[in-house]
């Protein structure tokens, strides 16, 4: 890996499973950092999850999509002689990350204090489901039940009022995404000499936070925001209309999309009709306003208005499957779905994280198998 | 603001708007840092989104939960006087974040090479719908437009195939997230020596990065995800159900948890039923499953099954509203929702990063007006 990737150097030690976690741990390998992940003898439980990829080890799909690179040591931590091993790798690390319940490191004997007098500049991010304090710390969770409380699911679904989970483990994942940010705050401050810190990373509060304007707009007019389908709560058009051939999605801000818009579908006369104005007045007349739009839009192809649209400038976009991704030009030229090396084609999501002078990696390092690097914890470089 | 805050000295200079780049400068502004509102005589778009709260400046609810505690200064860098202004800003500043179209601040005089000639060790973050490269590049972008490219769209819906956008702008946070991780990593490695660095992040491809196992999952059994509602791809039972007055959902992610919610609601033979021994043979007969689960769900109401599954260590939550997180203790115990200050109770989500040491904010600091700080754009301690 480049020498000059910005966590060149740092060492994560990773007591992480499953998702929040490993996705935290992730962000870290792929900006330069040596990640140890520290697993207990049965493995991440991730391991165990399927589809299972065909090769020599059979290797989880999921586990790897969020371990490639990183390297593996087996610990059992209620052990005497696998404590000490492991006290000696905090004393070497820059960071540990853990997302088992609140308190269960510290009944292993590794608790806050124990941990700073091993290494006072370590940097300690906990993640767990609702936090180290309040009522609901030791309860247990999972993505749906985080997604469920923080209110994400009741602004999700239908215009109906079906509601549903996000398609993907979002509480996870930010909750992954905040304690990298976490971690990585800490680490400046440190580097700038200020010590080592602890963080105590709720996914409950970080789904919480992405709520964006639903908590606003709620204080203001005590309207209980509901589910919108694809409509946006405050602008129109901005949604996914019927095509002659399945959906496609139009973005129109502000004025002058709207009237670039029109103009482009064949209904020129649209921003002229009082119903339609302005974003207020769309908002009023949104119903109509979609099926003027939609009498319009289906005359077409999805891959006729995406062409034509995208020309004038005005924000479009089919819906895309999972397997369209694997077609989008644009993910090609951004190097974002990465083979991973030994698996035959099998590709990870690439890195995001795009720094000027430091070439993408074109083939992920493989996931390690379970104490792949229990005689070397650390690479060369850092014993 | 405390000292000891992680990112106490740095200085942001933000030239963002509305929503991915407030959310990354937001957090950095939360974590310690100066930042800098750099707007354009206009103001930052999101200024003029309704609704707007009552008070003395009327201000947009909006844009207040995006960017309290930040400075702004007006500056027209089409002019040369303005331009000079900005130029002595970067000089003084640890990171600069914006989220213009490629090229934009290029055609203002700022390309990467000219602000590394004001700052070699500047931190600069570029936020984009496409990124700076690939054939999308200049196109406009709004959330919608990524969720529905990215393929979260295409997994995220009713059971019976209805598509819908997640309710919070997700693509947009999940690049503010992304951006922040990336500014904070180049920081680090700027105080350990490492100069300054450019960051291009792309809506689309942050938003790719987190569709988790949907892509492993497609490239190893060929299968398009599709929506399921509010059940996971791989578990059951883990989802939303009828309870005698509204919904409940339980996550039973293995047999343990399984029998513990099965004797719980009075169902104690379901395990022994060979259709619902193991997870594999639940997914296998989900729809048999649901029903025989809800059938006892329907007896009691969401409050009794959420205290008596709780107690049992079952992972179970009530679909919260954003009223509902109003009243939630757990939000309270975290100090998650923050009124703002002069704001009559108007409140606004706390910050998720919790450090050993480092109080929360009890008040949170209003956003500012327009051009507030314009005759001191940098705070007393930073001049």
């Amino acid at each position: 890996m480049a020498a000059n990737r910005p966590l060149h150097g740092i060492v994560v030690l990773d007591l992480t499973r499953v998702l929040a976690g490993p996705f935290c741990t992730m962000l870290l390998r792929d900006l330069g950092a040596e990640v140890v992940k520290v697993e207990p003898p049965a493995g991440d439980d991730a391991r165990a999850f399927g589809p299972f990829l065909t090769g020599a080890d059979e290797a989880s799909a999921y586990f790897t999509s969020l371990n490639c690179g990183k390297r593996s040591v087996v610990l059992d931590l209620k052990q005497t002689a696998d404590r000490s091993r492991f006290a000696e790798l905090v004393k070497r690390a820059d960071v540990l990350v853990e997302n088992y319940r609140p308190g269960t490191l510290a009944r292993l004997g590794f608790d806050e204090r124990r941990l700073q007098e091993l290494n006072p500049d370590l940097v300690y991010a906990a993640i767990s489901g609702f936090g180290a304090t309040g009522p609901y710390a030791s309860r247990p969770a999972y993505d749906v039940i985080i997604q469920a409380l923080s209110g994400i699911v009741s602004i999700t679904g239908t215009e109906s009022g079906e509601r549903v989970r996000v398609g993907t483990s979002i509480a996870d994942i930010v909750s992954g995404l905040y304690a990298a940010v976490g971690v990585l705050a800490a680490l400046s401050r440190r580097d700038r000499g200020g010590g080592g810190a602890q963080i105590d990373l709720s996914m409950l509060d970080a789904a919480v936070s992405v709520l964006e304007n639903a908590v606003a707009r709620y204080q203001v007019n005590g309207e209980v925001p509901v589910p919108l389908g694809s409509r946006h709560p405050a602008i129109a058009p901005f949604e996914a209309f019927d095509a002659a051939d399945g959906q496609v999605v139009v973005a129109a801000g502000n004025d002058r999309l709207f009237a670039a818009l029109c103009e482009v579908v064949g209904a020129a006369h649209l921003p002229n009709d009082p119903r339609f104005g302005s974003n207020p007045e769309r908002m009023a007349h949104a119903r109509e306003l979609k099926h003027e739009l939609e009498k319009a839009l289906r005359q077409r192809t999805v891959a006729e208005w995406v062409a034509s649209l995208a020309e004038a400038g005005v924000p479009v976009a089919r819906v895309n499957t999972v397997a369209d991704l694997f077609q989008d030009p644009q993910l090609a030229a951004r190097g974002m779905l990465t083979p991973v090396a030994g698996l035959d084609g099998f590709a990870v999501t690439g890195s995001p994280l795009k720094f000027a002078g430091i070439p993408d990696e074109s083939v992920r390092p493989p996931a390690p198998t379970l104490g792949q690097h229990n005689d070397r914890p650390l690479s060369a470089g850092k014993r």
